[in-house]
């Protein structure tokens, strides 16, 4: 597709709904990433798991709501996102997947149809990237959205997550500089959202949560913290891969970075 | 033990904690319902089952969080509650159990000592005697609780549950008859909750959710409606109970009416 061409089609995609973008990525029309796509309509962190890891997996999300806010749990099986995406298909509506084996990234896909099998389990998990578009709707300053493409600072911290069989380690968490005039209105908005990680795991000190150099990211890009920012934590949808990851399952597939699955939910839907 | 005994115990475990309650039940000092016991605090349904039914059980309450709004589930095997009541043992922590057998009740037991399995899992969800007592504590009528002893009335409705493998049948609602002057409060409160059941399920209408006599209960008392009441009906800790009865579960057990299992967490905890 001729670059302009995609840009158009983005542009489309953002202001259209999230079943929309689900058929593009379907149909073949958008491998792009999912950001900024379907405004308003909650994107999801997605892990595959068989059966066997399944229950352990759903008391891990439980256990850890803030890293891992379930959204929506499939039956075994069975593709589709019944409660949050009615008609959707996991194996397809995605426009990016990693697959690991044993504990290890074994390559990324753009579709599942020849991976799927009957003994798995899909999972959707909330994701910041919506309540960043609320912090925005607010008025509120997103520091990593400032120039385009910025992506934002994640970490591995010293938070330890609440096992459940095999899963267990550290909390991952994303950075965000809010300036400190804004901080108390960005904490009330986030805590309206648990469903997407919710109010901040941490607010003014890395150090206190085992983050002791904020340039040296696990993920993403440092963050640039301006004199009157102040560093603030959230429970990050990284968590679930990294956590699985260390427990050597030995098969399990998530969404590619950047490539969510995006729900029929609304960001008014899940506000409380 | 004397009744005025028994009155003391009642009083001394109402102004008590969790533990203190868990604690006197265990040592078998304590037979009776936990109505009114460790004021504050959160009393939870329970449901056991074997494992091999536990993640469809999961997934039937994370779909249908009105009416099994989960606040724990144990590790297989596990006889504690480690997360909202730490040192618990499900075996022995609650005063009366009832015992289900190929979906029928087969009887109730003190303990289960001798019942417990390997393969158990325990799950624990909110029950709405908590948040009768919030009702309570903000000035607002709670019907049932005129009388001393007087009980909800509960209705199987016709209000679908969302299945999960096995598990599927109509929700179980309780009736609250409420002042028309404090329904806006009383659904502002409730609403708060959700992990004791939040906000009403139906305001109004009985034969709009399917309930076509109130005076023919299938649980608990028929309700006094006055005639400045409206009748409410919030999703109710009933449901997994007639669901898994349905389901014709081999094996299950679940807390006897009225003997709940105390957990830590305190009604301002749970708070939204």
């Amino acid at each position: 597709m001729a670059e302009q061409d995609v840009a158009n089609l983005r542009e489309s995609l953002a202001a259209g709904s999230a079943r929309a973008v689900r058929e593009a990525i379907r149909a073949g029309r958008w491998r792009g990433t999912t950001h900024g796509l379907a405004g308003g309509y909650v994107q999801a962190n997605l892990a595959i798991v068989p059966e066997a890891s399944a229950l352990d997996f759903m008391r891990f999300c439980h256990r850890n709501p803030k890293p891992c806010p379930l959204l929506d749990v499939t039956d075994t099986g069975d593709p589709e996102f019944r409660e949050v995406a009615p008609g959707s298909d996991v194996r397809t509506d995605l426009s990016g997947y990693v697959v690991y084996r044993d504990g290890a990234p074994a390559g990324e896909v753009g579709d599942l149809r020849d991976l799927w099998r009957d003994d798995l389990v899909a999972f959707a998990m909330g994701c910041s990237l919506s309540f960043d578009q609320v912090l925005l709707a607010n008025g509120l300053d997103v520091a990593h959205l400032r120039k385009p493409g910025g992506r934002i600072a994640v970490y591995t911290s010293g938070i330890a997550c609440t096992p459940a069989g095999p899963f267990s380690g550290p909390m991952v968490v994303s950075l965000r500089p809010i300036p400190q005039a804004q901080l108390d209105q960005v904490i009330a908005v986030t805590r309206r959202y648990p469903a997407t990680h919710g109010a901040p795991v941490h607010v003014g000190d890395p150090a206190k949560i085992g983050v002791h150099d904020i340039k040296a990211v696990d993920w993403g890009e440092p963050p640039e913290i301006g004199p009157d920012d102040v560093p603030v934590f959230w429970g990050c949808g990284v968590t679930p891969q990294a956590i699985a990851m260390a427990a050597r399952l030995p098969f399990m597939i998530t969404h590619a970075t950047g490539h969510m699955f995006l729900t029929d939910l609304t960001m008014k839907d899940i506000a409380q």
